[in-house]
């Protein structure tokens, strides 16, 4: 695993640090992951860590919210743009899994470590979970009224959105396979499983 | 959560050390899980903890090997007694459903911990699981020749099983919908998913 912060010239501190700490947590987890250990991934001494970040919690929050926020964006931006039912599904389905490629280390993290959080911060990232839910959620109910879809039922939709999660445990970035091809197959899935009966 | 070893009064002490760790690695990570910590959740010094353990991993070992060793088991006893793909994979999915409910933290474990196993032993667990997954594939093939099935797509198994595997994230003990009724909605998707075309 690639941990230098060399390889991130581009990146600001703040988000090298960002992107060195997901790749950790993502492997080890993040209970096992010190803000020492996170230090010397970093190459930055304990003050100049602490100037960059608050606490490893705060590091958890900003890597949980980024990703799931900008899938509820693009989820919201779909709905705004795309009015049929089943294409909806597709380009949902789409970006779900080019982001969990392109991010693997994020998204793992984002989806694993939810009640690694407390408080507010564990309140607000799954309030913004639900909403990215929510959003696969219109899309089968406005389907269903449409008559294009079966009856919407939770738990299949549970059961479809774990599948593309569950990705982050099994994809590889060299894979025969790439994200687009995956999300082809997975999209057929989906619509086989809501199709009208 | 319940850690304390009087509430497993019916367990030898070894089952009873491993059905406590099993919690503790679901809940925090096994990386960040110690030996320390764990001679306390079971309330045992730590001579009295390694004669009955060899190690952390030991643990982790005996909990993921076990686990996924009995879904082989039942999944063979299915292919034996069981001839029809569409009933086949509706027997495995209800079984691996109800094994997952039943041992929630002990499939958390077996599936998200997989690579923090070392050696031999992550060889011997991958293969299990490699076993597991076969059985489904097994199943499918067999389908596709009696002219039941589309043709098998690895990637379409992989979601498919994803999508049970990842129900250890949100499935919830006391949930509305029992692990059954679960595995009904599951078993739907699957069989759509898979209809000759």
């Amino acid at each position: 695993m690639q941990t230098s912060l060399k390889s991130h010239a581009d990146l600001s501190p703040r988000q090298r640090i960002l992107k060195i700490a997901a790749k950790l947590f993502a492997e080890r987890g993040y209970h096992a992951v010190g803000m020492t250990e996170l230090g010397e991934a970093v190459e930055l001494g304990r003050g100049t860590l602490y100037h960059h970040i608050k606490s490893k919690e705060d590091v958890l929050y900003d890597i949980s919210r980024h990703y799931i926020s900008s899938l509820v964006e693009h989820g919201n931006h779909i709905l705004k743009t795309e009015a049929d039912p089943k294409l909806r599904l597709q380009l949902l389905g789409k970006h779900l899994m080019t982001t969990i490629a392109d991010h693997q280390a994020e998204l793992t993290v984002c989806f694993r470590e939810i009640y690694s959080l407390t408080g507010e911060r564990r309140n607000e990232v799954l309030m913004l979970h639900g909403e990215y839910e929510h959003i696969w959620r219109q899309v089968l109910i406005d389907g269903e009224k449409k008559g294009i879809f079966r009856p919407y039922n939770p738990i299949r939709l549970k059961g479809l959105l774990g599948m593309f999660f569950y990705t982050y445990l099994w994809m590889k970035p060299d894979g025969a396979q790439g994200p687009e091809a995956i999300a082809d197959i997975f999209n057929e899935i989906v619509l086989a499983s809501v199709a009208g009966v």
